[in-house]
């Protein structure tokens, strides 16, 4: 069972900057997501793309926007539940929450703050019949860590940033890399698309174009694909591998969260935005794009400021009775549970003579 | 009689970003403040000072922020009145609000949006009876201008940061800069402490410990000031000069905008929180530190938030009826009001062959 003050459920900006927030009150968070690397979408779908309007930032990549907020947390030690769904929870005698995940993982704490953005990205499937026996059997819709696909030959599906960006990225450490996509044209960064162009030129895609993944063929593993040309759909060919890879983008859906008996608005989780950002059950909070409420905007800086006073609410829950005086960090500099300290340089009282 | 949108009162984090969020909303703004520049406490008190507790900067100096701020609002083309504190309002027949400056400057605007921070800062006065004759005849509070000292004699009286600092930064372009200090220990950062030992040792600046400036002289301006050394107080003496700069630091009061009809509590403006952050009177607004609410912290990042909810209020007061729909910045791109465009590189649907 882990252990924490906040159980945090979505890594995506809010809740890292969450654990910051949580962290000036020395409050320990652990946060759970379905992405298997922090930052939502900003690192998922979109971390080479420019935001505009996070405040003091004229513009930043999402995935620079997730590392910054990454490295502004990690002085409180932030755990992490990654690649995994948060499906269900149970209020405990002692007003606290446990949440399991779908892969049975379990997390006790007596705030759960959820910062779920869209929902949890759930990948768009190829319309393969068995294709759900063959998953973490050589069939991913994610890509964890690379080096699974070290010497191994992998087909990818898709004609977007994705299958681009991951073709190449797997054609210098696979043996080899298939593209199938049902049509000639890809849509993506003009210089993933080029680099794809000049790899198969090189012999080092492999493009089939335009097809279709139409089947998957193993025993207890991947072991080949059917592919269909869309020109001549009856024309059937195996392409042996050890990899299928389908990557036609995510779906963000509320997911089992929509069961955890909170009021749900358009999809969303309704909060009391007059104080806390609280639901209708107290103790669990809703922050970020998750949330909804008169007037709310699903931008990342109203995230950031849910986030900061849902904290003063969990303070008030864990330590009953207590007074917080807000410090400023300009003032009083941060305490990480690391045992770093940051301040700003003291002004000295010093004669001159 | 300078019309705008927003009329934003107080130039600080809050009221800077509101700009660039107005912007996106293709409001046009204008900002008030009492201090000579933008940024408020940010560049007038702490601009050497790191803030730690800004979304995705592990650490920012004061002054850093409000530079990025401004570079981000720029395409916006906001307008100033700075050095001037607005004074009265008026509401007019057709809804919009006339605010004048304690100067006379008047401008008018449909939407009034108060981020005034703790309040104007109003400078600590010695207390040296004639001395308000001579305001702004050669006693000045703020550097507002550096130019202004070029070749001058200037007696600076105070102890801190700011004293030490511009006795620096004038030592280089005044005729000569003589400061005046009740004791021989100065409190502030380490290498200004040192900078003005060193300069005095080279005579660069004379150094006058510890004294007081206990009058001024002069016909219609300023001609000498006169000195008692704090251990012979009958003993005084006068040092000609044409500027006399008493920097006391600089003491926040919420002053005339206490009048407006405001509801207050706690010196601070009550709003709306749970829709707007308008105040009891329709059309006026308070965004950041000046406001309260229950929960409220008085942090910069809240302001932020509570200066974009404004705009969508601002929107709909202008543009009754008109519908608005959010457009992310990633996706839509900033059309600035000078013509310039920012945007996401576009993708490319392109054929591999």
């Amino acid at each position: 069972m882990i252990k924490t003050d906040i159980l945090i459920i979505g890594a995506g900006p809010t809740g890292l900057f969450a654990v910051f927030e949580a962290g000036l009150l020395k409050l320990k968070c652990h946060l759970i997501d379905a992405l298997p690397q922090a930052g939502g979408q900003c690192s998922e779908i979109y971390p080479k793309k420019p935001i505009y309007d996070i405040p003091a930032y004229p513009e930043i990549l999402a995935g620079d926007l997730t590392d910054k907020l990454m490295e502004q947390c990690k002085q409180f030690k932030p755990g992490f539940t990654m690649g995994e769904r948060a499906e269900t929870i149970e209020k405990q005698e002692d007003g606290s929450f446990i949440v399991t995940t779908n892969k049975g993982t379990k997390h006790q704490a007596p705030v759960v703050a959820i910062a779920g953005g869209l929902g949890s990205f759930e990948p768009r499937k190829p319309l393969i019949p068995n294709i759900a026996s063959f998953e973490d059997k050589g069939v991913e819709y994610f890509i964890k860590d690379p080096e699974v696909y070290r010497d191994k030959r992998v087909v990818i599906a898709g004609g977007g940033d994705s299958a681009l960006d991951w073709s190449i990225f797997l054609s210098a450490i696979a043996k080899s890399v298939t593209l199938v996509h049902r049509r000639n044209e890809f849509r993506g960064a003009l210089d993933s698309v080029e680099k794809v162009q000049e790899l198969k030129n090189q012999g080092k895609i492999t493009l089939i174009t335009p097809a279709e993944v139409t089947n998957v063929v193993g025993h207890h593993k991947v072991e080949a694909v059917v592919i269909a040309q869309a020109k001549n759909i009856e024309k059937e060919f195996e392409v042996e591998c050890d990899h299928f890879i389908p990557l036609f983008g995510l779906s963000p859906k509320l997911g089992p969260i929509a069961n955890w008996g909170l009021e749900i608005e358009k999809n969303a989780i309704k909060v009391n935005n007059s104080l806390d950002y609280q639901t209708n059950i107290p103790g669990i909070f809703a922050i970020g794009d998750v949330n909804i409420y008169p007037g709310k905007l699903k931008l990342i800086l109203c995230g950031f400021h849910e986030a900061t006073l849902m904290c003063q609410a969990a303070y008030q829950i864990i330590n009953p009775g207590k007074r917080y005086v807000l410090k400023y960090t300009t003032v009083s500099g941060v305490d990480g549970f690391d045992g770093t300290r940051k301040e700003s340089p003291k002004a000295v009282v010093k004669a001159i003579d």
